[in-house]
């Protein structure tokens, strides 16, 4: 693996669920971060993301260097050919080239505006990293992927299902303020590489990307969607069509006890963090049947996976990012 | 020990005396902590809790992650049942019960609002992460105490103490803003644990929680108070009856050279940080009588005690956040 | 070296140059700094300097303490004397006195306000914490001068020039906003200090403080100061004359294709985050004459061989804050 960017960074999908578990087991002491660096570079809030990316390099051995892009440094330009006498104080060559020399690794969390479609899609911060440092570069949640959160989402899976092709429901829930559709995203392509019976449901003008989707169903009936199903993921997300519109936020698509019933007893996920008796109702998520924890557990063990394969690669990429 | 919440959470105050001070020489490689994470998370700004916490941590060989609360991450929900549709994006089941995954103990600052007595005293923040972690919890300072803090005084007192049992005068003293009680709290609740002669001098307006002053000597007059002291601990806060209120800024308490004549050459304390020509003259803290460098170099040790009397424990409080 | 804090603190240049030059190698594991903690105390936001000082601490085996003063902690009082009933909450003596006692070096960034020449020349921050902190103290640039970058400078012209006594011309270019001196400062500072030609070029009312140019030459024509020159340092800087005052932005001073054709194939250097198409064009950034990044990844050695030299002068300053 040279990046972990998005899924398709991925060579070997269950060796790297294999790797993860096997890390999970933690009996071996790793040496092979020693003496190299991870740096993280957030331009928005972490919890999980953030402590489980560290303690996944420190548990590699690595020196981890934390950075809130913003309150600790400046404004960075992405634009080519900008006459910087704006607020923008560096350019993203020159930032992602001298991260590259402090950093054998380099991190970047980077949310969508959900103004316009066309840029969050340009995945402009991840790409200009990739572009332009000289160094493996992880996605840590960015416009339109969250393949760390995918990957945790695929061990927990493997490591909770009771038949060999579960079915899986991707759910729509009802929040507040309009969110990013980075997490179904990156499941829904997760899921199209597993072996599971995968459906999506949400509310009409909630579709997610057909590029992404493709030949997923997409249900418009929730309780139909439900049924039957192994395993229940909750999750809210904004518009594709009405691009980062909230259209909805109809309660009766929490997922409550009663709608649980409809399931085969199903274990439920959710990225985290989860607006209570928003997405899940307290019945739900303080039952046997959540996993939400579990999930959130394995965060340290898929970054630590996703860390150590790139660590393995070795063979630096040497470009310049100047020449870039 | 299993948490360090309140000063009921130590088991042998004199041994755990001892073992800071014995930690202070500092001879010995400790291992204790190898493999361990220590999450410290902060509600509010720290300096020395921050610092003195992140090196003691380190120094008995953990990993230590330090997380602002809010500018790092997001806003938590304290209220069982609550519908979360307004702008607190995790519930604090889910949060603790995640930070327990990714670190061996956790450590919280969370200050009082001083608006509502009642809910201070419930202790809403560190209470739920002890309901809801599932590793041991150490307090950062709370809304009503300071235990840290306390262990670190009753260290110093017993490295300066020049008699079996010295005199120890806790004066409140003026501040512009309205503080909390969580220092005085806890300071008087480790004086009852130790072999030491304890009054409090406060104006009228200002007596602490009669709960945790039980017995002890309250005196209106400071002059009076301060006659034969030998240990002279010095802060200001915010009235107890009238709760959170700021009554008075009368200066004529502020601790003076001449104020300090009238005590046996006391050694004079204070938590820090200390406001200057209000709580106490430049002409005191700038002399010899002042130990608060030595009492805030404590700091490390006491934590550091804590920290490995928590490590020492092993058997991990096995609970699931979402059981509780 | 007992501090870093003027360029005046090193004893011999060349003996650390080649530390530093040797320190890239990177092939020694060094043990110096093992059990001793660095701290990094940020008035001002950083993105190099916070990032290589701690790579560079951790480089040496120090456990490396960050801290954004400000908002992870609170103002601080830099008077003498003062009755503190505002809005700051701790005075340097205490801050510095307790920071020493949980650091082994105390590295502090904090720029001029450039509103007020002598008080930014009194450079109260760094020299407040030289008075009263009992261990070494490092400028990770300050209101008048940046010591880590001007070594960084020194070694990359070292490892870069190719005959006896290079050309070096440092030019003022246009910026949006008012910049300090320190970085101009420093390096016209060090090139006093090594053995080239050295040459200013800047707009009237540019001229540097005389004290610290001394007999430098000033050139007010950057055609004619770029003239055969072998390294041209690109810069904005603020007026010393009409102090901290913005005069002119005057783009006919950005560093083009066309100007550079004036020197002898310089390499040119900047210490970043430079502005494009303001300081320096695209065209001469993204040329093989740039050698900004080179520049920015030595700093990771400056500040290792300047933390390795502090570390091995062992005696520790033993006075006490207090008594200062």
């Amino acid at each position: 693996m040279k990046n972990y960017i998005n899924l398709s960074d991925i060579t070997d999908l269950q060796a790297l669920i294999t790797e993860a578990a096997e890390l999970k087991k933690g009996d071996s002491t790793l040496e092979i971060g020693k003496g190299k660096t991870l740096g993280m570079l957030f331009f928005n809030p972490s919890l999980r993301t953030r402590l489980s990316t560290e303690k996944a390099g420190k548990l590699l051995g690595m020196d981890v260097m934390v950075m809130n892009a913003g309150s600790d440094s400046w404004k960075l330009e992405f634009e080519d050919g900008a006459v910087m006498d704006s607020d923008k104080a560096e350019h993203i060559k020159e930032a992602a080239a001298v991260l590259s020399q402090y950093c054998d690794i380099i991190a970047v969390r980077a949310f969508p505006d959900l103004k316009d479609r066309e840029k969050d899609e340009a995945e402009i911060v991840l790409n200009s990293f990739k572009k332009y440092a000289s160094v493996p570069v992880v996605n840590l949640e960015s416009a339109t992927g969250h393949p760390l959160q995918a990957l945790t989402d695929a061990l927990t899976i493997s490591e909770l299902k009771q038949k060999e092709r579960p079915k899986v429901v991707l759910s729509w829930a009802p929040h507040p303020k309009a969110l990013p559709q980075s997490v179904p995203n990156s499941f829904t392509e997760m899921m199209q590489n597993l072996d599971v019976d995968y459906v999506i449901a949400n509310p009409k003008g909630y579709d997610l990307n057909p590029e992404i989707r493709k030949s997923v169903p997409v249900i418009h009936d929730q309780d139909e969607a439900l049924k039957d199903a192994d395993f229940v993921y909750m999750k809210n997300w904004s518009s594709y069509e009405n691009y980062g519109q909230k259209l909805s936020e109809d309660r009766s698509w929490t997922l409550s006890k009663e709608k649980l019933e409809l399931t085969n007893n199903a274990k439920v996920m959710h990225c985290l963090p989860v607006r209570r008796n928003m997405i899940i109702a307290d019945e739900v998520l303080d039952s046997d049947n959540s996993v939400v924890i579990q999930q959130a557990g394995n965060r340290t063990y898929a970054a630590q996976a996703v860390l150590k394969e790139i660590l393995e690669e070795k063979v630096k990429v040497t470009k310049l990012g100047k020449n870039a």
